[in-house]
């Protein structure tokens, strides 16, 4: 396979950081604005975010939950209200401070210190306790319960360090926010939520995840039980895609969300948020990227198929347009996975080679190619982007194929894509999870000797908690490892504690982590 | 008619403005947030929004435009590089001059000294000059034109006075951004952008508008030429409901947008903008509100129908739940406008009679009631929003129909009541604009004799420019009187200028306005 000259210049295994950023810029998913720490999301990035919104949107309102806007801003005294909540996010937000510009007398433009704000207004970082303000407002009695809302919206939180979709200071997201009578109710739409993230993650961005309880160092700030799902990138790191919290009635008591229950007592609610953000685009990158760009899985590809006429400036141009239009509607026409065909007909300048590689990069799952000939015998040439290559010859696995039969497949051939991808990361996820390590030196020689992708492990532990806890999360530190979750479908445990020798109490993955 | 209980306390005729306000609480639209200026879209007011983006998005996408997402911020040096648009909007705006907070060590919290930013950033009052960046980096050769598009996002544009929908500091839009090779093509999506929006604001809003363009006094800081739709509202002010701009090469030359042409010159691209908001909510009110509520147009509306079952907490409830189920899917199997009917069946505790009123107030096109009777007799109670009372007798305008015939007839009925909707407005749109005078004095009189809600009248000028056309703003704005727009579609002129007396050159319509 060695002679296989892949479409980007630096590959996976050489430089998997640096490879991430080429795809970005390959895929044409997004760049640097200039302003700091912030990107701009290019259309072909922004096409995928799209079909993710839809998904997850019908997935959100199908279990009942109201789609609502809140403000940008929250005034500081929200912050600090709730102890853990501002200890957790007081620290990097954007402060707004004043209402006007003026001149500066030089050219330039200034605050202008005649509109200094009463008191500053922070860039939403998260909306609980702005959504808590309405939810107080709007919750009188057990009738008006449970009152689930959600939110599309952007936040801020300002980074040092930034890298693009991965962590950016602005990024864009979907925040839950329900408020329960009781706590059984508030646990369960967290778990709901949490599932439905596992669901729409692995079946629309075909990206396997392992559902789990964070422990209390990773707990959102002021939540009372954190719940992720995590994803195994290609260099073996894990990506937090998602989180489900609940809240208890933290933010219940900050805010003044009460309820009258049957009986005519004031009780608190419990309550529960649950957030995804851009970050997803990020992991489908590192999950289905190749040594050739992108491979967006067909769920949420802006374009499933993608036509190229190979035109030559000469008379018969106009009835090789004329017949990809006509392949164009046909396909158009066709359902798969209960949605219409998302079909683009490439008619913008260029070469098709130039264009197919383009296509490629960016990850189109199928790329159809249409010159004269190909009309005459009335076919089409299609590469599939997840096998590109034959490894026999080391070129582009064109496969010349009836156009009848192709228009009659393509909707199966596009499922077939979808399965495939998962099950290709389903499979290497499974290969990189190492079970069975006994004892704190194994993890870290594993870790040592396993390569630039060690991928995960797995281990028992007693699940401590405080002082104790703070010692475990040094230790791992030191190895740049993090605990990633408590498996919510792990085996029991059998064995002792990784760290303390005691009885061990559940099992923990082990990862280093974007 | 007098003996008809209206729903809301507040009737047009006596307090508009009050009125709007209690239509925004009644239908449960929308509430203030407790932050200064900014408002809570609430599900009912933030659903129609996702109607209004869904269809003004699908003939964006229809266009050719695509959709980014460029940062929230902007730094203060691009708003010094366009004089105008400095001039227009350097005013009022969030400044965020910190990063971080620090405990003040009184349990409160402030931005911290240390966390001061270099360089100010401006939240996005409106994208020009942050996309104008991207253009310049994206745009290198004709091939590349035309560069079309658009973003949905909240702005902020700080206000003193707000008003719910249709003045708050923060505001949801959606805001198109083109890039062309000449003058030609960049008028012609300035026209194609502005058709786009007057076709949605009438199809799908039933709103009826008139196309035009602004006087030089009204363009948008820096354009070239702006054109704008506006709306009647019932008490005969206008609302701008969308603008469409012309930047000529302003824009591009402070960007420094620029493209290699085909010979190998470099030239500067012709630049548009055009933006709508979710001000279109407040015309929507203001539009087809009534004395009982808001009326929502079925292709706007989140439920167009609203199923509420009559029960008594007795045996035959279930046999009723399972009649209206049933009745739900048969309705929501339909299709019409192009879309599959929207019905919710509306199960929350409370009577029947309760919940009619709360959707009567919310607009929901039509509501179903079912009782055990009906059941049994294989009938609905049917009321159409927009013919809530019978004159006769005082009473709702409650309609039974047989289940079979009323489901085989509620996606034309739905057509209809959407077409009324707008016939309506457009009926009263027209009969409240007079034409015809033709001295100032005639003007001033109108305004002055003509009731409350005098409509807008349309005169003839001979287009001043300059000192001249500021007299002529200050001389309306003594009436509390502005220009409208050149209608589109507007009649040739064939008198006087109402201010000079010199020979006219177009038709301007004038009124008060929000």
């Amino acid at each position: 396979m060695s002679n296989i000259r892949h479409a980007l210049n630096v590959k996976r295994e050489d430089d998997f950081a640096k490879w991430y950023q080429e795809v970005i810029a390959a895929a044409d998913l997004a760049e640097e604005s200039g302003v700091r720490g912030c990107m701009v999301i290019k259309p072909w990035g922004y096409g995928i975010w799209e079909r993710v919104q839809r998904l997850m949107d019908d997935r959100i309102k199908a279990a009942g939950v109201s789609n609502a806007y809140f403000p940008l801003f929250i005034p500081l005294a929200n912050f600090e209200r709730e102890a853990a909540h501002v200890e957790g996010f007081a620290k990097e937000m954007a402060v707004v401070t004043h209402h006007r510009l003026i001149a500066d007398g030089k050219g330039g433009l200034i605050p202008d210190p005649e509109a200094k704000l009463e008191e500053p207004l922070v860039v939403r970082p998260t909306s609980e306790t702005i959504i808590g303000d309405a939810m107080a407002r709007w919750v009188q009695s057990w009738r008006d319960l449970p009152l689930m809302l959600n939110q599309w919206a952007n936040v801020v939180r300002w980074e040092m360090r930034t890298r693009m979709f991965l962590r950016t200071s602005e990024f864009l997201w979907q925040e839950g926010h329900t408020a329960h009578a009781t706590r059984e109710e508030a646990l369960e739409e967290t778990h709901r939520a949490l599932e439905m993230y596992r669901a729409c993650v692995e079946e629309d961005l075909a990206m396997p995840v392992i559902a789990g309880e964070k422990p209390e160092n990773e707990r959102f700030p002021g939540a009372d039980e954190t719940w992720s799902i995590e994803a195994m990138m290609q260099d073996g790191k894990a990506l937090q895609a998602g989180t489900s919290h609940y809240l208890g009635t933290n933010f219940a008591k900050a805010a003044g969300i009460q309820y009258q229950d049957s009986e005519g007592t004031q009780q608190y609610c419990h309550t529960t948020s649950w957030g995804t953000s851009t970050r997803m685009i990020g992991g489908v990158v590192m999950t289905h990227g190749d040594d050739d760009g992108l491979r967006v899985p067909p769920r949420i590809a802006p374009h499933q198929i993608v036509i190229l006429p190979m035109l030559r400036d000469k008379p018969e141009d106009e009835a090789v347009i004329a017949y990809c239009e006509d392949l164009r509607a046909a396909l158009a026409d066709q359902w798969s996975m209960g949605e219409k065909l998302r079909v683009l007909f490439d008619k913008t300048p260029g070469k098709a080679t130039a264009k197919r590689w383009d296509w490629v990069r960016k990850g189109a799952p199928v790329i159809i190619e249409v010159g004269p000939r190909d009309m005459e015998e009335g076919k089409v040439a299609m590469l599939r982007r997840d096998r590109l290559w034959n490894a026999d010859n080391g070129k582009p696995n064109m496969h010349f194929t009836p156009r009848d039969e192709f228009v009659a497949a393509a909707a199966a051939l596009l499922e077939e894509i979808q399965i495939s991808l998962f099950e290709e990361a389903r499979a290497r996820r499974d290969a990189n999870i190492t079970r069975g390590l006994t004892q704190w030196s194994e993890v870290t020689d594993f870790f040592a000797s396993n390569g630039k992708y060690p991928g995960w492990v797995e281990v028992q532990w007693a699940k401590p908690t405080g002082d104790a806890l703070e010692k475990v999360v040094e230790q791992l530190k030191g190895e740049k490892l993090t605990i990633r979750n408590v498996p919510r479908d792990g085996e029991p445990v059998d064995g002792t504690c990784i760290f303390t020798g005691a009885p061990a109490v559940e099992r923990i993955l082990v990862a280093r982590a974007y």
